[in-house]
């Protein structure tokens, strides 16, 4: 496009796991840029990234970082996102926020592109991306709540640490070696950095991602059963989750159980969601083909397989659902709705 | 005991991961025991295992092994127990099978001595050991089962790889140490040893254990459903499960939904799994307690947190239940039902 209308773009987070996805994403998918400006905690700020070749410096994140900005990507932790975003949305900027800060406001819209892009429109400034989690569920359930109708969601999820950010990945492979090597391990970041208790990861299944709720749910959990009701926009679909850290650096798996409102033909289920946007059916049972983590690292689609009807409730399916968390659970989910902010200036 | 009845045990598969366990509980527990046999593969005869201090003689497994020995703990794989079986039973041998060949035997007791010890009475020479998945699962339930009614139970696991032997332990020790030295992986035996298509275990989460089904469900899965009711002695019992290989070396972790058929109070629940035998709860969000695979490891008890009432049904309760699959779910189990059988003769 050679009138295309470029965007000062601001990245706040700009050296963290998704900071770092979504400056590739933006060089990756020539994002229309006049100006780039990189944002972080004082920290990093002086530090140098490359973006398309050249250098560009990081700031300090400041209220005043923004003035003159378009589109602002923020993940750099809920409380910068509290901080800066109205300061942000002062200078007309239209941020897409990748924390929780602002997903369940009632004036937010909460946006999976292939689910409701429609909401984008709605928004007083800020756009939130949904948990990680959430997002490659409600991606993958929505072609059948739309044939089907869905009463029940019952997941189970195997968690990738890189969810918890890089230092959690280091924190994992250093805690494999020193186990192969047979020496001690003294966990110290996961399930939660804030948290006083801490427990190995290497080898082992952790049953806590966040903190707890008083209801002895944890805050990743009533995330995600929040979110998809907002998400799907239907306040009736009862929603069961247990979320879970498994050692796997970047994907998550989910194991869902869905109750829809009506019979359902097998094939077609298959082909719905063969069809969806965004997402790959891998399901051959003969040819031992499912997703897997490690398959999708790296890939921006959502994959589901093990597609099949309960043997218990004949209006039941179950579904295995693996997505890069970093990128369809966080930077690409962000860079899709920049993209589509951008497509509708034009 | 000083006129105690002593026993002539023979160990079938003495050499693979489980009869290791069987042999180390035998002689923890003081076995009563008087001659002991450690049977198996033509490859294994000749070597020699240490068993209270003394060496024994591997011996290779034939029909006539079982000549004058009063209980057989078969651990071989089920091609073995359904050949030596049937001779084992001919020499008047009590044969406790590990594997899944005689479990769903209408005239074959399935027992988990915590859920149905009355059954092994009924014994027509055998007595199954069932799935290590559904030992820790119907031993949770079964308190619950008894004073509420369970109409429901939807389980996704966490498979430890000890579950599918020493080969698989080691092949994801070995891809472990690959992928943190950067080198290529080459999987040889997980998901399946006897199926062609192989996928990575290190870092990873692999929906499949064991074969599929025509159904889309795997045999893992369906041995949960079935075993499942049989154990609780109720074909009415709805049972859904996803088995799920992690890279975990020791311990089984379940995510469990269960339906109660009334009403109940959670700290009941809580009281009633801590009275049950072989039950050990650790729930207690506050200090981040809940069951670990690394830590239920060379344990004999199943481990029961995350006890929590279900948000969108108020009679559902959701549980996290971890043991070691090796001990409570395969060798302790299986010794449990020995040491049944030797007090019932004394």
């Amino acid at each position: 496009m050679s009138n295309q209308k470029l965007f000062n773009v601001a990245v706040v987070g700009a050296t963290g796991a998704v900071g770092e996805q979504i400056l590739r994403l933006l060089a990756q998918r020539n994002f229309p840029i006049q100006e780039l400006k990189l944002l972080s905690s004082a920290r990093s700020a002086g530090k140098k990234l490359q973006f398309k070749g050249r250098e560009v410096t990081i700031e300090e994140a400041t209220p005043d970082s923004f003035k003159g900005v378009d589109i602002a990507l923020f993940s750099a932790g809920g409380d910068v996102s509290r901080a800066l975003v109205p300061e942000a949305i002062k200078h007309g900027t239209v941020c897409i926020d990748n924390t929780s800060a602002f997903r369940m406001d009632p004036e937010t819209p909460l946006v999976v592109p292939e689910v409701n892009i429609d909401k984008v429109s709605d928004h007083k400034g800020v756009i939130a991306n949904p948990n990680c989690s959430t997002i490659q569920l409600v991606q993958t359930l929505k072609p059948l709540y739309d044939r089907f109708g869905i009463s029940r969601i019952i997941v189970s999820t195997y968690q990738a640490v890189s969810g918890a950010g890089v230092s959690a990945i280091n924190e994992m492979l250093r805690q494999s070696r020193e186990v192969l090597e047979g020496n001690a391990v003294e966990p110290q970041i996961l399930p939660v950095g804030s948290l006083p208790v801490k427990h190995q990861i290497a080898f082992n299944a952790i049953p806590q991602i966040d903190k707890f709720v008083d209801n002895g749910f944890t805050y990743e959990e009533m995330k995600m059963i929040n979110e998809t009701k907002k998400i799907m926009g239907d306040d009736t679909l009862e929603v069961t989750t247990t979320c879970v850290r498994i050692p796997v650096v970047y994907g998550h798996s989910e194991s869902v159980y869905v109750e829809l409102k009506q019979d359902f033909d097998i094939e077609e289920v298959k082909r719905l969601l063969a069809d969806a946007p965004g997402i790959v059916v891998q399901d051959n049972t003969a040819e031992q083909l499912y997703p897997l983590a490690t398959e999708a690292a790296g890939k921006l689609e959502t994959f589901v397989g093990r597609i099949r009807r309960d043997l218990s409730n004949p209006r039941a399916l179950n579904l295995w659902i693996v997505s890069d968390n970093l990128l369809k659970g966080a930077a690409w989910n962000a860079v899709q709705i920049a993209e589509y902010i951008a497509i509708e200036q034009q």
